[in-house]
C-alpha cells in the first residue's frame, strides 16, 4: 500500500477543503502511476464536496480533470510508459463486459462505471480519491494520451467539460453544414463553441448575459443571440439542427425547442434535476424534434477528442490557481466569476506539507 | 361550384353534430373527386368539434380518416381514374416547395400543410369540410390508392391512426431484433401492437387497466406489463429501444423512460400539451436516452404504410355506426368505450336528407 499520498480533501458536506494524506493501492498489473501535474476545477467537483447530490462519501479528495506524467506502469501494461504525458477524466473502471462497455461506451456501465472521486473501487472496495492530489493510480484502459504539442495546463479541462461537449457533438453528427446553437458560456459552453466550430458547423452562441459578443466570436461563435429578447429568438425560430445545452441548473427549455428545425435535437448535458417549467410537447411533435441527455464520454471517445484537439490547437480558457485557493475558487466559480475553468498547479500542494 | 354536398357538421362548439348541405369548390386540373364510403372517428374530431384546441371554424365537418371511390379526376392527374378505390387522411395540400415538402414530409411544411378539415385552402380561401360527408375534392398529391385486398371499412383508421404509429416505428428504424413498447390500448395503441409486431419487434404493451392481456397478445403484444404495478415497471428497467406513447393526455412520463435502453426513444404522438408530472432528465442524460414527438406522416410514407398493411393484411379493429349515431359515438370516446375505432357508414347519410 503507498501510504502517505499528499492531497486536498473535504472532511464534511460543511468544511473547507485542506491538505490531508491519503492511501492509494500499490498498483495492480495493469495499473499506471501517474505523478500529476495539473487538475481542472469542475462545478460538479464543489457539488459533491458539498454533497449537493446527497451521495458523497468523506473524506473526499475532488478533481477528474488529470493531467500528469507516467511514473511507473504494472507488469501487462503495454501502452505507457514512464514520462508519458496523459490524462485521467472522470471515470476509473467500470464492468468491461457489458454492452456499453464493450461499444466503449463505459460512461453507461451497466452496472456503473467507477468514477474518479467519490467511488469504491470494484476490486478492493477502497474509497477512490480524485485529481486534487500528487499521484493516481489507475487502471490502463481508463487512461489517455495527452500530445505534448497542447499546453498540458490547458488540456486538463478537456478530460470532462472537452468531452462532455465533444461526445453529444460527435454522437449527433455535427458537422459541416450542421446549423449548431451553444446555450451558456461556462466551462462547458466555451469548450462547446471550439468544438462545435472546428467540426465545421455554423455556431451560435444562446446567452442571458449581454456583452458576450466579441468574447463569443473569439471563441468559435458566428452568432450570438439574447435568449432574453423575444426578437432576437423569434428570429432564430426553426433554425438549428442542434442545441448543445450546458446550462447547469433547472431552466426552461422551450424558448430552446423552439429554435429547432425539424427533426432537430436538443441536448442536456447537465444534471439539472426536473425540467421546470415543464417541457411543451407541441413543438416536439409538430416538428418531431428531440430532447436528450449525454453524459461524459467513452474513453475510446476520450482518445479522440484528445487526438482532435492536438490536431486543431484546441485547449480550454484558463485561469491557473494554487491547491490553496481552492475555497475561495468554489466561491466564484458559484458566481461565475472564471474564464473559464481554474485548473489547479500540483506543484503547489508541496507548500502545505 | 358543386352546391348542395350532403354532411354532417356542427355549428358551434357546444352543439351536437346534425345534418348540412355544403359547398365543395368545383374540381381543378390537379383534382381528385372521391364519393366518401366510410370515415374513421378520430379523437381530435371530438376536440375539434368542441373547440379544446381553441381554433376551431364553424360549421365544421369533421372527418380525416377517409377512404373513397374515385368518380372523376381534373384533366392533369394520371395517377388515378374513376373507380379506384382510395384514402384521404389529415393532410389536402401543402406548399409544395418547402425543404420538408420536398422530401415528402408534407405534415411538417414550413408554411403550416392544409387540414383536410377546420382549415383554409391555400387556393381560393374556402374552408376545408371533412370526411362526415358524401363526397370530397382532393388535390391528387394528397390521395392514395388502397388495396382492393383489404377491407375498405377498417382500412379507414389507417389513414390517421395507422399513419401516426407506423411513420415514427419507420422513422426511428424498428425491426427484426427491436424491442419495442406502446403505451396505451386505443384507436393508435391497437395499430401501434399490429405494426410493431409486422416489422419484427419484440413488442410489449404498457397499460394501465388489468386484463387486457389476452386481448393485447391477439393484438400483436409479445408481453404486457401493468405500468401501475411497480414490481412490473421495476422489472423492465432498460429494456427499450424504442417507445412509443400513444397516451392522448398529460401523464408521467418519467416511468417509461427509465424503460428505456441507452439511447432509446420515447416518441410522444398524441397533442397532450404541457409534460405533467415533469420530466426528470437524470435518466436522459445518464442513459442518453431521448424524449421525442412525431406527427402524422407525410404522404409518401401514408401510401408506403397503405401497401405494407396490404402485403401484411393490417387493418384496424373498428365497430362500424352510422352517421346519426356520431353523438353517441363521441361520448362513448370519452369513456375508451371503443375496440378500436369508430367508422361511419357513409350510406346512412342518405337518411338524414
Amino acid at each position: 500500500m503507498a501510504l502517505n499520498i499528499r492531497s486536498f480533501a473535504t472532511p464534511s458536506a460543511t468544511s473547507p477543503l485542506g491538505p490531508l494524506l491519503v492511501t492509494r493501492r500499490d498498483p495492480r498489473a495493469n495499473d499506471v502511476v501517474i505523478d500529476i501535474l495539473y487538475c481542472g476545477v469542475c462545478h460538479s467537483d464543489l457539488h459533491q464536496a458539498r454533497n449537493d447530490w446527497h451521495n458523497s462519501i468523506y473524506p473526499m479528495v475532488p478533481g477528474h480533470e488529470i493531467i500528469g506524467r507516467v511514473t511507473s506502469v504494472g507488469a501487462s501494461v503495454s501502452k505507457f510508459k514512464e514520462g508519458d504525458l496523459v490524462g485521467v477524466g472522470c471515470l476509473v473502471d467500470s464492468c468491461q463486459h457489458c454492452p456499453s462497455c464493450a461499444e466503449g461506451l463505459e460512461q453507461y456501465c451497466e452496472e456503473g462505471a467507477t468514477v474518479t472521486y467519490n467511488g469504491i473501487d470494484r476490486h478492493d472496495g477502497m474509497p477512490t480519491f480524485g485529481g486534487y492530489s500528487e499521484r493516481i493510480v489507475v487502471s490502463d484502459k481508463f487512461v489517455v494520451n495527452v500530445s505534448e504539442k497542447i499546453d498540458p495546463k490547458a488540456a486538463a479541462p478537456l478530460l470532462c467539460a472537452g468531452i462532455t461537449t465533444y461526445s453529444p457533438l460527435k454522437h449527433w453528427k455535427v458537422g459541416k453544414g450542421s446549423k449548431v446553437a451553444v446555450i451558456g458560456l461556462g466551462g462547458l459552453g466555451h469548450m462547446g463553441l471550439k468544438f462545435a466550430k472546428a467540426m465545421g458547423a455554423d455556431v451560435t452562441l444562446f446567452t442571458r448575459s449581454p456583452g458576450k459578443e466579441a468574447e463569443a466570436r473569439r471563441l468559435g461563435a458566428d452568432h450570438v443571440v439574447l435568449s432574453t429578447d423575444q426578437a432576437q429568438m423569434d428570429a432564430v425560430a426553426n433554425q438549428f439542427d442542434f442545441i448543445l445545452d450546458t446550462v447547469p441548473y433547472s431552466h426552461d427549455l422551450n424558448p430552446y425547442t423552439a429554435t429547432l428545425k425539424r427533426d432537430g435535437t436538443l441536448v442536456l448535458v447537465g444534471l439539472i434535476g426536473p425540467v421546470e417549467p415543464t417541457l411543451m410537447t407541441v413543438p416536439l411533435v409538430l416538428g418531431r424534434r428531440q430532447v436528450a441527455g449525454s453524459c461524459i464520454g467513452g474513453i475510446p471517445e476520450t482518445q479522440e477528442m484528445m487526438d482532435f484537439c492536438a490536431e486543431h490547437n484546441i485547449v480550454s480558457d484558463i485561469e491557473m490557481i494554487d491547491i490553496q485557493n481552492i475555497n475561495d475558487a468554489y466561491e466564484r466559480m458559484l458566481k461565475s466569476d472564471v474564464k473559464y475553468r481554474f485548473v489547479i498547479d500540483m506543484k503547489s500542494l508541496q507548500q502545505s506539507f
